[in-house]
């Protein structure tokens, strides 16, 4: 069976929110076919029968999870003879680790890219971005994406903790992806997707490990557009 | 059977390394008994029969193991009825990364302390320390402990992903600790034993984090003179 993900989109179809660029990798990562719903950050509250505040919002086994966290730990319990998404209790603790982790790296990634994001909505959906960006950031977008020199850098310190792992082994996972791979893969997805700053360039243990994730799920990712 | 840590140790006894607490928390954790050697720097080279370059070094089981990590391994393979430590093989790929994470706070949460970590030290190892500290930092321990508000600030920082982390569960291991909560807290008891930072003061999370590893490993916390 197919499963449906609600997927966050700018204005022109491309797919922006790395909570939902994680999900679309586990789901890969599980062996679930999936389609996608180009759904605008102003139109979450109406998809999937309304009550969601977040994407992803993903229906699958008839029933509709609105959390990638959530997502994952129903693949992992319902899809036993596929690759793991967690590995065990452990790796579920550690899990949410990693995803604090992303959690941290994506407000500091988000600074320098904000004010494009905003621009690649519509006008609708601009005015909602700005209001919730400004209140969440405390400043208007033009200022928190003004000295970009100066954010890329807070953010690319703030990747320090990555490398050092990726020096000793190919993924976040071990040998082999797990999901707390795909929630930090799906935040360079994003800024990608939104090409604003490119996170990857001179990254040497970052950029050939989200090459390795490219090698493994290079269709997934490469549906930029839905 | 008891196991045997060599401890690096301050001139006056206490207890420094941030691995040998993670180390001995683990012992704990396992409830097997150690016992203690207080080796300064200088002599780490020179005890377990020779070949060894850092501490823990725990003899146990019949076997020399040279490395916290890889004592954890040990003991979550003989001691599989103790509580785990790892909890799968998610839970060992994933403290790889919180591994990895105390490696950057170590480096963040040392500069303000180097100096007074020199000083506690007898005249021999001053001299190795003070050597290869500052091949390390690049810099005279004085300039890396020089400006303690602004490098304690930048620890603080780097702390962040932590505190997201214990909004949403008790130990960084899930509702119980594993080796990832010991290898971070031996990093805020080593600046406890040294005492020239608090990093603990006004650490709503944190705090009380730790305040619940002392509850369950007081007898080893305690310990900091061996």
């Amino acid at each position: 069976m197919t499963a449906h993900l609600y997927d966050l989109t700018l204005a022109d179809g491309r797919r922006l929110s790395p909570y939902c660029w994680a999900a679309k990798l586990a789901l890969a990562h599980k062996g679930v076919r999936f389609e996608t719903t180009a759904t605008r950050f102003v139109d979450i509250g109406k998809v999937a029968g309304g009550g969601f505040k977040t994407v992803p919002i993903v229906e699958i086994d008839g029933v509709t999870i609105g959390d990638s966290f959530e997502l994952a730990l129903h693949l992992e319990r319902t899809r036993v003879d596929s690759p793991a998404l967690f590995a065990g209790e452990g790796g579920v603790a550690l899990t949410r680790a990693a995803a604090a982790q992303g959690a941290y790296l994506l407000g500091k990634m988000s600074r320098p890219m904000a004010l494009a994001i905003h621009d690649g909505l519509d006008a609708e959906t601009q005015a909602y971005f700005r209001a919730s960006r400004e209140r969440m950031f405390k400043a208007p977008l033009e200022e928190v994406s003004a000295e970009p020199e100066i954010t890329i850098a807070a953010a690319r310190e703030a990747m320090t903790p990555l490398r050092i792992l990726l020096r000793g082994q190919p993924f976040i996972g071990g040998d082999s992806p797990l999901f707390a791979d795909f929630l930090i893969a799906g935040l360079f997805q994003w800024a990608r997707v939104v090409g604003a700053v490119d996170y990857l360039a001179g990254e040497d243990r970052i950029g050939p490990w989200f090459g390795r994730l490219e090698e493994r799920y290079g269709a997934t990712l490469g549906a930029t557009a839905g």
